[in-house]
C-alpha cells in the first residue's frame, strides 16, 4: 500500500510526455511574437495560432506554475523566460561527442545546440588523423581518455554519433564512465540500465517516412 | 458504402506508421549482422536482440513481401537489400537546404544523409555573404532562385533550417515553389496544405526531453 502511493506520487510529479514536447513550440512560437515585438497573448490567440486547444494550452502552462491574466493573457518577454528556464535550456549541460565523423563533426559545428543549453565539450573518435584537432574550437581525443573527461569536465551527457554497429559498445563504455544521459543519433536500439536516461533523436528513420509518404502521394 | 470500401482500402495500403518507425531499426541490426558476417538469422534471434516480439517483427516484415525460411531464418543480405530498397534509401530523392546557417550547414556537409537517399543539391540563403559559395561541393543561392531550382533539379523536397519567425514564410514558398515535402528542423510547427508531406525533426525539443529526465534522476 504504502509503495502504491510512492508509485502514484512520483507519477504526478513527472511531466506528460506529451506536454514536454508542446512547450518547445509555445517557446518557438514566443520567440516569433517577440520577434515582433508583441507584449502580451491570450490562451486563445495561442490556441488559434498553433491549432492546440485553448483548455490544453492552459493545462500545459500550468505546469509552469503560470496563469495568464484575464483579458490581457500572458506577458510574451515572461512566458518566453519562463519556458526556456523550465525547459533547462538555460542551464549549461556538459556533453561529449562519441563519433566525429560526419554527423558528429556537423553536430559539434551547430551552435544552435548551444543556445539550447547543450555545452559539448569534447569529442571521442578513434580516427587517429583527427585526435588532437578541434571542431568548432572543441578538442577531440581518443576513447581512452573518455573517464578522466567525464569526471574532471563534469560531463553528465554522451551524444553517440558512431557507426551503428559500434553504437552499444560505445553505450556500454559511457555508462561505465558514469554518463547519466545518452543522446543516440544512430538509427539502432540502445540497451542502458536502469536509472540512465535514453533519447533517441533517429534522423535516418524520419526520412524513410518521409520518402514513404512521399511515395503514397504518387497512388 | 463505396466510399466507406474505398477509405478502408487506402487504409490497408497505407503501411502503419510504428511499423515504419520500426523498419529502420531492423535494417540498422542486419548492417550490424553483415558487418560480423552472420548470413541467416531467424525472427527469434531479431526478437531478443532487440527485444521486439517475433510476431510483431514477423508482420512488419510481412510488409515486405519476404518470409523466412523454417529453421534457416532470413539472408540477412537478401532482408538488408529489401529493407533499404523498400524505405527508399536506395533512390535518390533531390532536396533543397533552407537557410544555410549553423545547422543547415551542418546538415550539408552530412554525407550520411546522402548514403540514405537524401540529395541537397542546393543551399539557399538570404546571407548574401554566403550566397555564391560552396558547402560540401553544394552551392547557395539566394531565395529568388527557389522557383527555378526545383523545376530544373526535380527536387521534391525541401529542407527548413532557417530561424523561427521566418519558418513559416519559408514553408509557404516553398510550397508556392512546387515542393512535395518538407522537412522541418525547426522547433516551431508548420502549416501546409493537403498534398504536401511535412517531417518535423524537432532536435531542441529532444533536449528538453532528455533534460526533463536527467533532472527527474535527481529526485
Amino acid at each position: 500500500m504504502a509503495n502504491q502511493d510512492k508509485t502514484t506520487n512520483r507519477q504526478q510529479d513527472i511531466l506528460p510526455e506529451p506536454t514536454l514536447r508542446r512547450l518547445p513550440w509555445y517557446l518557438a512560437y514566443l520567440t516569433t511574437l517577440h520577434a515582433q515585438n508583441v507584449e502580451y497573448v491570450s490562451t486563445t490567440r495561442i490556441a488559434e495560432d498553433l491549432k492546440v486547444a485553448p483548455s490544453q494550452i492552459a493545462k500545459d502552462l500550468s505546469f509552469l506554475g503560470l496563469r495568464g491574466k484575464t483579458r490581457i493573457g500572458y506577458s510574451v518577454d515572461e512566458l518566453e523566460d519562463t519556458l526556456r528556464r523550465f525547459l533547462g535550456f538555460a542551464q549549461r549541460h556538459n556533453a561529449v561527442m562519441l563519433g566525429v565523423g560526419s554527423l558528429g563533426a556537423a553536430l559539434m559545428a551547430d551552435s544552435g545546440l548551444q543556445r539550447y543549453g547543450l555545452n559539448i565539450v569534447a569529442g571521442i573518435d578513434i580516427n587517429k588523423g583527427i585526435i588532437g584537432t578541434q571542431i568548432n574550437g572543441v578538442p577531440v581525443y581518443s576513447p581512452s581518455a573518455l573517464s578522466e573527461l567525464v569526471g574532471k569536465l563534469k560531463v553528465t551527457i554522451g551524444i553517440i554519433a558512431v557507426p551503428v554497429e559500434c553504437a552499444q559498445d560505445v553505450a556500454d563504455g559511457l555508462v561505465e564512465a558514469g554518463i547519466k544521459a545518452i543522446w543516440n543519433f544512430t538509427p539502432t536500439r540502445i540497451a542502458v540500465p536502469d536509472g540512465v536516461v535514453i533519447t533517441n533523436t533517429s534522423i535516418y528513420s524520419h526520412l524513410a517516412v518521409m520518402y514513404n509518404r512521399l511515395s503514397n502521394l504518387g497512388q
